[in-house]
């Protein structure tokens, strides 16, 4: 087995199932694959070309009346890594076949609506991945911790998220949800780095350091989202993200198995080729 | 000077000024450009990066109030390499930079309402560069050819296409029109591909080569365009399109010059970094 290659399929390794222990994982490991940074990085470049090639097939089907799409959700810490998995791992769709939206501090407006009325508009079209940096889950994460929201409120909102997400696959949206998970040193390191770099400034907010301090809380908010809403239909991965190029193969991995389970075919040729052929070859 | 290099600088040759006629472009030749294809796939590569980061730098001042954008409008006759623009230029960015929109056949809904209804809604956001493929042209274009709308009416199209790109601009997004320009050979044979892969089917439609056969009036109708539209402050560049190669270097080039004149920096820190080292320290 090459140092290049994945010895056993991440996919059922960071799966969480119903006894998942955010606690028992380690942010450091790299569960499946032996190899290090450089032998990740060639695995990453050698399927970055499959993973636009099954996009572009999904894409194509969409043309022919087909309504399925991918959705990836990113969740994480601050620093874990979500905007790197964007450029790095999403960058190898076509830009036309990929959308990306960052969910931060809702507007007035958003405000105003049920916590998914600004998801809804952002589900992906049509062929399209959709990524989703941050997500509907910071109604249960940062307004648990913070408590912008009442405790009873937000007891509710597992099930409404799970019968939101049946919603969404049952319209053909397929929905691979990750959360990064980096450790307490980690982040420190990578937050001293922000600020010592002038063109990281302004990636860097003084209330990272305010979030930090609650990490205990927000370790506990994810595991509480994580177990309670890991389902059948949409499941949770949890990617250690320590080790950047590690988390980067790891999501690659699990959108590749999303792709191939959704195994979209170049749609065929509703007219007659031959034909079109004549057609083309007099005009 | 390197083949891989511009031996001039292409934003100036394919400026359509007063006096272009579309007529005199040779769709075989490469203006500024004395390389040949490998030349040119070097000099994509070398300058990828450097697209990237303009980008990121814009992005970064949006986050702080900037309200800039760019947008790049591509039209072309059919196979003339507007997706391959969007793949291999575009697809430089970071995927959260950038926002592709096709504009295909009008919807019901959209047919409804004015015809810069549709693209209003797609606008750039602050910090993002937006790519048009196809786009309000569309007016000017296949319904002047098709007679889709009476002459009388598409006749104002012309002023009011000028003040809505005047008024986009000045609300800070920089606007790159280009229209790519092939030879009927050429076509012939790009759509001849297209029949003979079948994973290359769902691109090709028998409305294709009734288009086809409208070469010269649509040649009128992108002249007549062109003519009147390419303005100080939205100009179009005609890009030879024979040589894919060729017309991608030009369209990176022409992203890089007009990122380079909006010339976005890295926001300064709104926040004491000496202090903000110590709290992280302390955290």
């Amino acid at each position: 087995m090459a140092k290049n290659e994945w010895k056993d399929d991440p996919s059922e390794l960071l799966r969480a199932t119903a006894t998942f222990r955010l606690s028992e994982v380690d942010p450091d490991s790299t569960p499946g694959f032996e190899g290090d940074k450089g032998d990740a990085e060639e695995l990453l470049a050698d399927h970055a070309h499959e993973l636009a090639d099954w996009q572009e097939r999904l894409f194509a089907e969409s043309r022919e009346g087909s309504n399925r799409s991918l959705l990836l959700v990113l969740q994480a810490m601050d620093t874990a890594g979500k905007g790197g998995i964007v450029r790095h791992v999403a960058g190898a769709f076509d830009p036309k076949g990929v959308a990306v939206t960052g969910f931060g501090v809702p507007t007035q407006e958003e405000s105003e609506h049920h916590f998914l009325w600004r998801i809804r508009k952002r589900l992906p079209a049509p062929g399209i991945v959709g990524v989703f940096d941050r997500s509907h889950y910071e109604v249960v994460l940062i307004h648990r911790v913070r408590e912008l929201t009442p405790l009873d409120e937000i007891e509710t909102y597992y099930d409404v998220i799970n019968d939101f997400e049946r919603e969404v696959v049952d319209s053909g949206t397929q929905i691979v949800k990750v959360m990064l998970h980096i450790g307490l040193d980690e982040q420190k390191e990578r937050l001293a780095e922000r600020l010592d770099r002038s063109d990281k400034h302004w990636k860097y907010n003084p209330g990272d350091v305010d979030e930090r301090m609650l990490w205990p809380q927000y370790q506990q908010a994810y595991q509480l989202a994580i177990e309670r809403t890991s389902t059948d239909h949409a499941p949770w991965f949890v990617v250690p993200a320590n080790k950047k190029w590690y988390a980067r193969i790891a999501v690659q991995r699990l959108l590749l198995d999303a792709l191939e389970r959704m195994n979209p075919e170049w749609p065929a040729a509703d007219f007659d080729v031959a034909v079109e052929k004549k057609r083309l070859a007099a005009s």
